[in-house]
């Protein structure tokens, strides 16, 4: 980290030197790491669309704390970031138990101080199946991870953004809450739901300065989404609602999320960015 | 019931004679009873929306079950019912329990033959409080009775809508599921999934020639929405989001969902109508 | 009319003799004949969606004015509707045009003295092309009598309205106000427009206890939108994304605009109704 | 603009020598000049969101042409941007006339050989008035220059991006698309029209790999908007309606316009951005 913030310092310089007609903003840390000094925990992100998102944070100059349910994949992501030089420490997290989520939350205030950026991305496999065939067992475990988790560890963490002054949090959706993706039914009801969670969010956190927004990525090759793509047949049905011709990779879902908690995002919240390359959403 | 359909031929014999000239759709049955021989299941009927959406149907010619958790309130319900000549039955039921939604199933199947139109109608009080203070046996509670229970009990259902070659299924959500109500987190929430849930059985019940559509009412005058009109200022402020400035009646939401249900709407699947007196929804 | 009335009394009489112990409502006219005694003007309904929609508005007790641009197709369409004992006139409009629309209203004042309802169905041919080729002049003539004409018109009519204490309007728009049809670009435009014109009046008009709210069909087998059917490959595609397998006839459009301009529909306004056979459009 | 390249280049040498370790990409002039080398025209640019806009493409490292109605607000913005050593040329431009498009699109590749980038952005004034009152004369205003002629000017530019083999488009609606600003009926309803533009653009030029995006601002602080927030009440009730309880700069319009043309937005096409401090807009 130190080594990170030197890098900065010597660019800085360098930039300071080189440019020194062009607006502060557009050459300073702001603009070049438009998350200097920020803290982000990122959910389920030790692969796919969360690694891409942690990865990508912390290039911005964030100190990232990345998770997931198992440690041996923390370890690894952990790893892979710090080796590219990055800021990213990690834990193991179930985000459906309370004492992990507590000590996710604890992580990062123990290590950096406080949380100003929360990722809350699925993380719960998406089980292949209608809901006329869905059991109990199956509908509460998608829903409890992808929505119930989410409020409750938006509630774990925002008492530390207000710590701060504010905070931003992204949660990870899917087109699919618009469009549905065929057999994933309660999948695609636990989507539609987080649309509704980041709206009534945005509501109850604005007078604490926390914005709260939304990501709907299409269908994004992972391993995570593999029931849509391996089968041939229900690939070329998705693709052919594209307009971009092509799967998405992680990294396109990257850039917005970091540019939703940054500055430049400052009179965004409540909103849902579709990254999908021209899937039929909303108006 | 005997009485109710003897009732009806009188009249059909009064029409054929005196109206020739028209054509028979605007005279018959159809037009007049468009629900005739229908047989419907209502939830969370024996009072506000559900009593006044149970009474509609039955007036539009249905065969009605109404249901609630209370075998007290069912028996004043039906007794009303049936004393406005209406073809009413109920039973009690807990649409959260897989028994009492099974026996619900089972005594329109008994009663009438089978199902035709299913109305699900939230039965879980809107407990008043923020998402950020919620916990998760109130989500749980919210979340299981608004969103889950609409899914298992359309799984209950929909075998006995497939036997007679198809159904009409609507799902009560609410405008707040669009326009969250101050101070009522989970339940927007909740209200917001079922949006989903309407469009993802919509698509998966199409095979089976059943269509599923949502009504999404703004703020009704009833004894379960008293936490958002008993406090005159929370009422003003929806109040001043309304065109049409009053509350709205239980009955202003029965016409829309016979509607519905009927063969004029055999072309409408997926949909929500909002019935809010012009509180900001969707485009 | 006379005749339509008088038999609408002895109707009456049928019911009132047979039927006593149900309510009122469920029995007389309000019911059976939803709309009897109101006046409406339909624009467009020489053909298609206009013409099923006249004759729906009749057959539930209005008096009905179609109108087109050819006096011609104005004199069949009546004759064809008396001829089946309904209370309908007509008169040639080109809603286009200043003196034209006034002439509309001033005949439904003259011949029954006033208006109560307007249901503004767009009468220009979809040229069939995509926006990169649009021609200003084809893009004027969509905008123009799609969007720009629906204004005007309900400016002449909305005095007549608020002389009565209030009216009903419906805007005919298109499922590809919100899921493009190919090749369509300026007429799916104009279509958008549509949902915003429709929350914008109703938003100035409920001051007059004026409602207005929106019908959005989806692929309907008309000669107008043959462009879209006549193309096997083309009609292929958009079935392919419908859940009922067939496309849409004029008379699935009627019997909502008909419940949208009753009594049952008075807490409704703002709204788009989707009538597209499950088409994608919007939550 | 040989000056500017000239410090992208020390720029570029200073990052490579200190910040090895790092992904060239979070380094390398896409990050922190995510627009280098491209062209963009900006419409209606010389003050408010426009102006920020361009501010903002020629600081991420584009070179832009700025456009208004009059040459002296050009040559104005063109100093002041210059002024802070940014890329940025003028020329007049009247986007409702024909010669006028194609002379700003013929500046852009007289000056650099091409167009990748164009942000439409509305250049009428918004009238103030109802629809209930407004003449042909403001509406066809309001019609032509916010919509048809981001229609034209759209139709005038992408043969130079399908020469570039691509581009971006960023079409400036309004949050008044969704939640109408009062007294402001045509000007929302052009709003609303462009949010349709953008879907069927994005579908028309996928083709040609040319995305096409829309920004929906608030009530933004500006001299065009004045007659939104001059008078206090009014500001007052737009104001109730946000989160985020302030007033829209034109800068923050800015960050998400440029984040949108950049290579981190390639898998979005077709979608609306809302920054509005949280007025409701859309699920």
């Amino acid at each position: 980290m130190v080594g990170a913030m030197l890098k900065v310092g010597l660019l800085l310089g360098a930039c300071a030197r080189s440019w020194k007609s062009v607006r502060m903003a557009s050459c300073g840390v702001a603009r070049r790491h438009p998350l200097a000094n920020k803290v982000a925990l990122v959910t389920a992100s030790t692969d796919g669309i969360g690694f891409a998102i942690a990865r990508r944070l912390a290039q911005d100059g964030a100190h990232v704390v990345v998770s997931s349910r198992k440690q041996q994949n923390v370890d690894q992501a952990v790893a892979t970031l710090q080796g590219e030089g990055l800021s990213v420490t990690g834990t193991m997290c179930h985000v459906g138990k309370a004492e992990d989520r507590e000590r996710l939350v604890a992580t990062a205030v123990k290590l950096h101080g406080g949380v100003d950026i929360l990722i809350s991305n699925a993380a719960v496999n998406p089980f292949f199946g209608n809901l006329i065939d869905v059991t109990e067992e199956v509908w509460d475990k998608i829903l409890d991870i992808n929505v119930k988790a989410t409020a409750l560890l938006t509630k774990a963490v925002v008492p530390e953004m207000a710590k701060r002054g504010g905070g931003s949090i992204v949660i990870v959706s899917s087109v699919a809450a618009y469009s549905p993706f065929p057999n994933l039914g309660a999948y695609n009801v636990s989507k539609t739901a987080l649309l509704g969670l980041t709206k009534n969010l945005a509501i109850e956190l604005a007078q604490w300065n926390v914005r709260v927004n939304c990501l709907a990525p299409g269908l994004i090759k992972t391993s995570f989404s593999r029931v849509l793509w391996e089968n041939q047949e229900r690939e070329e049905n998705i693709k052919a609602g594209m307009l971009i011709k092509r799967l998405g990779k992680p990294e396109d879902c990257a850039g917005i999320v970091s540019f939703l908690c940054s500055e430049d995002a400052n009179y965004i919240t409540g909103e849902t960015v579709v990254v999908a390359g021209g899937v039929l959403s909303h108006l």
